[in-house]
């Protein structure tokens, strides 16, 4: 998506990174690109970034599959252009807290 | 790739976007790290970033698997250094505005 | 993991890709989050960077899997909280020095 996509007030990768929280998924991540095109081919760039301020904004979020697949429909109609994608992972890590023996 | 990485007077990585677009790929994004290393294990840091200006980029380019092994001969031979991986994805959705039930 | 998780005095994520160059991993990179939220679920956000300072990181390594997994204990008491995930690609350049001819 792109970093001056909305929902509401709300930059729309921050309010996805919300209810992500909300939803109890087990983490999500946002990047800024500095360079990208998507669905409809339309450039940007980091080196308009004064001007346009609309770089590419890509979020991973982690969990199991009926988890995600659950997911994507509360957030899909807010997506007015982007592009998602699932990818299967493994998970080996997946630690909270200041001591280091709660592996789960 | 390297920040620096050039291909003629353009930087490889916004080459390399381009290009995409202009073989009308579904989609690609370029990401700046802040420390790697790669190939040669020369280490790129951000700590040195105001003298070397080198950081590790990353693109990402979305795509049937046809579409992108035909690209990725486009762009071999302009990569001196530099690791290309495919990954097995699927395409949940895939979305130009400004209308948000154009979903494909 | 945050940025500011240490390890010593290195942050963590400098000492992970460290390691994994000491280790003769084929490739590692570290991104820079702008948002996101982990296993305990506390929210990491660019707005509050500033203050906090402790952005999410994202670290990818690279290497067979038999590398990875043998990487992987090394690293994994130095890791007070975070995620680690697994994915299955396939290396398509991997290539180094000025010469464009070393494919392998």
């Amino acid at each position: 998506m792109g970093e001056r996509d909305k929902h509401g007030h709300l930059p729309l990768y921050e309010w996805i990174i919300q209810q992500a929280r909300e939803h109890g998924l087990a983490g999500a991540t946002a990047f800024r690109g500095i360079q990208g095109f998507g669905a409809h081919s339309r450039l940007h760039t980091a080196k308009i970034l004064r001007l346009a301020d609309d770089l590419p904004i890509l979020i991973e979020i982690v969990d199991a599959k009926d988890k995600i697949e659950s997911f994507l429909p509360i957030i899909d109609e807010a997506i007015p252009e982007g592009l998602a994608t699932l990818e299967k992972i493994e998970i080996r890590l997946y630690r909270s807290g200041p001591s280091a023996d709660t592996t789960c």
